[in-house]
């Protein structure tokens, strides 16, 4: 084939750097993998149940683009709660990450930028690149929250939207309700879009959880079940925001994403009808387990949220601190997968306690013994 | 929220027109619904039993994000055996359009031109347009076959690729092996990428199917089970193609889709070892009865394949004459949605013997009546 064919947008966008340390992985054998960011649980039985009901019912053709309508009305009735918008409208996606690709694609023009906070999703620069915007990093090191006068600094005539993430990837910090009153107005003030990553939500330690759509009803919020219920695979999101806005977005769905597959979308409302309290107590005492056994030895933000540890490498970068520990048999990955900097690492403690404690301890062996090691 | 916030590609991009059709139809009282673009056939026992035993089995996490080896692999040794071309490598993407949103965005450059051709699927021009390229349509009346010298007279230096779908939707037109090869052959002579959409391959009645891949080890196929298993609200397809193609649009499909529904593609697997020919022969004798009960009155260029027929309105524009059967609660689509023109419309036949009967007679006692009905 002509390698002229390959589009221009192709070399601003990296295949996954997660992708190339799972392929590292992959070398090892029976590695202590806490690389992984998806949930250590496997799906819970009355939602499988929902799944397989809806397949042997014979569900299974399109459903309306923007989500049948019980999930999306029971998703609505939720979202309605909690905001009391008159214009906030649902829409149910495919992942979050189609709900991210659908919101960029829908407001992001070439020359657009889109501010993106520094650790970032890997994601995030590559869906702007795909609208043909351009990423403007603000630093958020070493404590990872959003210093306002900064992002402030980083607005400009071009500043189409803003893209935050709390509880965060690859972080696991929570933003505070005054650091998301904060974003949500300066971004009213400007008139700029904020969309906000809530993937999340349900996985909050240390207080409740506070999205910027609060205090601001513009903000587009993009949200997913994959995490909160262990469905990665089954790709179920949703997103909610102003009306004109997701009609927009379902517009783009139509012709790319459809649906959300049909039996998922009956699974999801069965989801909703989960407490995960059981769940989100499991994963703060392993955040606890974590903050315990690195204190002392590593420079760590301590994670609010989510299910990831991010601390600075003790001794050399973050890639070589992680090979060190891959020496070990010991699976993280190195902080320049997502960020312009490379000092620090990902932790993601959904394991079970046996390979968390095994990690930890190899994690404190290495930073004991040094680059000489 | 700030109207300007929506990017210019969508004021390029329009809802389906299938879409409004859709809300007409619900209008009205139990409509006679020849509309509608999906198989009357629920998915294959088998195929549900696989997916349902996913589920509780507990493959519900990501899975590689170009497909689950076994159905990659599956469906590698078939296209091995129908091609043997050494560089083609198959991913599974998120339905055919998952797939060709995929393909358009890792080809098109902002300003390159992607030749179509009029009648077309609804879908083509919109992705054209979200990958910022600009269609070029190519005029297929009144018999709806490719003619070389209008494709070769539509070239331009701008020119990156033809889309082709054969058998075709709206028309039900296969392309013979000639017509086929002629075009794969202009397309390799002017350096111009060929994607061929298959997603109706499954069905043709009158001779066998013939791949455009089959003449140009460049082609770029996409295809799906969505038609040929009657899992539209699964989506699941694949695509095939030049391996440095295929790992591009993996590339795009990491940060988007990221991975066809788990479940679904464990269900892949067993579907591909079905045997159609049942449904074939059904949706043969269908063509069949639409062919005869139009005949006389209706100029139908005869369909081979797919559930579509595509007969020029007796009497007024396509809209009028639909408008007409809408009156007498029958529902077709008009030929413009499909069309810069509008002097068709569309009969899906993907319906019971009794509906497609009613539908039928209705459609004649219009034609008859003429416009003053």
């Amino acid at each position: 084939m002509n390698d002229g064919w390959i589009a221009d947008r192709m070399r601003r966008i990296e295949a996954s750097g997660i992708r190339k340390a799972f392929e590292m992985a992959k070398a090892m054998k029976d590695p202590i993998n806490l690389s992984i960011g998806l949930p250590d649980f496997d799906v819970a039985e009355p939602v499988k149940d929902a799944a397989c009901d809806a397949i042997r019912q014979g569900f299974n053709a399109y459903t309306l683009t923007q989500g049948m309508p019980e999930l999306r009305s029971k998703l609505q009735t939720a979202v309605d709660a909690e905001y009391g918008h008159s214009d906030r409208q649902v829409v149910v996606t495919s992942g979050t990450s189609g709900g991210l690709l659908l919101a960029l694609c829908s407001v992001v023009n070439p020359g657009d930028e889109v501010i993106i906070f520094d650790p970032y999703f890997v994601m995030y620069g590559n869906l702007v690149a795909l609208a043909g915007g351009t990423q403007v990093l603000v630093d958020t090191y070493p404590d990872f929250r959003i210093d306002i006068d900064k992002v402030r600094a980083a607005i400009t005539g071009r500043t189409k939207c803003i893209l935050v993430n709390s509880p965060a990837n690859p972080t696991g910090i929570v933003e505070t309700a005054e650091e998301m009153q904060g974003l949500a107005k300066l971004c009213k003030e400007r008139g700029i879009l904020l969309i906000s990553d809530e993937v999340y939500r349900s996985f909050c330690y240390d207080g409740p959880f506070a999205s910027p759509a609060s205090w601001n009803e513009d903000v587009l919020v993009v949200d997913g079940f994959s995490k909160a219920y262990g469905m990665t695979g089954w790709r179920l999101g949703f997103a909610h925001g102003p009306s004109r806005l997701m009609q927009e977005m379902a517009k783009l769905q139509q012709f790319s994403f459809v649906c959300a597959p049909s039996m998922v979308q009956k699974a999801g409302v069965a989801a909703l009808d989960l407490d995960l309290s059981a769940q989100t107590d499991t994963y703060r005492r392993k955040r606890d387990k974590v903050v315990n056994a690195l204190s002392g030895l590593f420079d760590l933000a301590t994670p609010q949220g989510a299910f990831y540890a991010f601390p600075k490498a003790p001794w050399g970068t973050g890639t070589e601190f992680v090979a060190a520990g891959i020496a070990k048999n010991l699976m993280t990955i190195p902080g320049n997968v997502f960020s312009k900097q490379d000092t620090h690492f990902r932790i993601s403690y959904a394991a079970s306690d046996a390979t968390l404690d095994r990690g930890l301890a190899v994690l404190r062996e290495v930073a004991q013994a040094g680059p000489t090691a």
